[in-house]
């Protein structure tokens, strides 16, 4: 079913979200970072939203981090009260947390000599022992790692700069390529050939997705994998699959993920 | 930190999603059911999203069944080969799979005659044995309940169907009310005083959240919890807070999540 248990790296990520678990906020930087890690070939294995309470934080970067080579945590590393992810992470490795002196430097340089910097910013400089800072070139308070657990902000600009400035210490594996194949056909029609399909290429994941468009209903099979021209062989033979169906589909070539487009 | 342990229910959602892992597809039913759930006073507590595969499948819904009063789950019972949600929420509960015969009839009514039930369609009436079909009022393969766990499917319209038909049977608690409290305020300003107040209403969860407008930055307070009157009272003391930082702030009256608000 999968193929990406053969790559060598793989990764989570850990929402700590009570707006996004209340439904008033949606999640904009999964699928960002679902498509940037796909881009490095280290898929991304699970997503977790957990509220913003210490346990249900270290459960989940504990757990994740045993079982993946990386986990990215988004959210609740600002200045306020309910930012609880930089002492849950350190509690769940049970490390101190310690006034960094690089981070406090980069806050004082931020922040100016002004009474700016009060004790609720100052706390941005907390850090467990042994992190390592992330640069944040969008308003200074860095992001850290503490083993292989990446501390990242919640806002999608900052977010997605601290990710490009960590990319080069990943461990790449082979960039995960999707096609796919789409026509007004029923998912119904298709399965059997497609499970047959699937059998025959192991190697190769083979979803299918109903869509609607107006009155139009369809589906498309989308096949990821690593190797090019299996995809490509896969992909034509949904092609062939559909035609014996009697619709022409729409196909898009073996691509890796579009980093940079909106969700 | 949090109200939502003093409610009754609590939920989680488990998506069963290799497309929403890949980040080519954009959940929209998570922000929907937390929504939906909130105005019944339900407050969901975890999402999980998890690759289409069984052994990650019965791990998530086996530990939060255990841990929450419902689980939801939406995607993986359509037709085809890689819908395999049915067998993997039978095989946590450790319960067989067989043909449904209500649910094979409902299919035979809505397919017909002719030869389009083929057997990767009639695999839709395959359920857990103590199963309690959920209607499907779009294209009638039915959704199931077993035990505490509410197997939906993954397409928009068809999950808002099935949730709205369920929706009475689940014990609701107080609906979870909200009130923001919105203005071009720095956080790191709001800071000390935020924690203070979080500090003196405790049953009342006090969230800030930056924002970016353009080149406007900004601060929203959310306040949320069951009581009216603490949340009206929270809010004016956030209103207080802001004045105090010379602005004066939008604020939106408590009110239930909007469900059917898109996204």
């Amino acid at each position: 079913m999968s193929s990406s248990s053969d790559a060598s790296s793989t990764a989570a990520l850990v929402i700590i979200g009570n707006e996004v678990l209340s439904g008033r906020t949606q999640d904009a930087n999964a699928a960002w970072l679902a498509r940037r890690l796909g881009v490095l070939g280290i898929p991304l294995r699970e997503i977790r939203v957990v509220p913003d309470e210490r346990p249900a934080i270290m459960e989940a970067v504990s757990l994740l981090a045993q079982r993946e080579t990386y986990v990215f945590t988004t959210g609740g590393i600002g200045p306020t009260h309910d930012d609880i992810t930089t002492e849950s992470v350190a509690a769940a490795f049970g490390t101190p947390v310690r006034r960094n002196p690089e981070a406090e430097a980069r806050l004082r340089a931020h922040y100016g000599a002004g009474g700016d910097l009060n004790a609720a910013r100052l706390k941005m400089a907390d850090m467990p022992e042994g992190a390592v800072l992330i640069d944040n070139p969008v308003s200074a308070a860095p992001g850290f790692r503490l083993g292989n657990v990446f501390v990242l902000a919640g806002v999608p600009a900052i977010m997605r700069a601290m990710v490009d400035g960590i990319a080069h210490h990943l461990s790449p594996g082979a960039p995960i390529l999707s096609a796919a194949v789409s026509a007004p056909v029923r998912e119904g029609d298709l399965a059997e050939p497609l499970a047959a399909l699937q059998q025959a290429w192991p190697t190769v994941d083979i979803g299918s997705y109903p869509f609607a468009r107006g009155n139009r209903i369809g589906a498309s099979v989308v096949v990821r994998g690593t190797d090019d021209a299996a995809l490509r062989q896969v992909a034509a033979a949904v092609v062939d699959i559909m035609r014996g169906l009697g619709e022409e589909p729409e196909v898009t070539e073996p691509q890796p993920p579009v980093a940079e487009a909106g969700s």
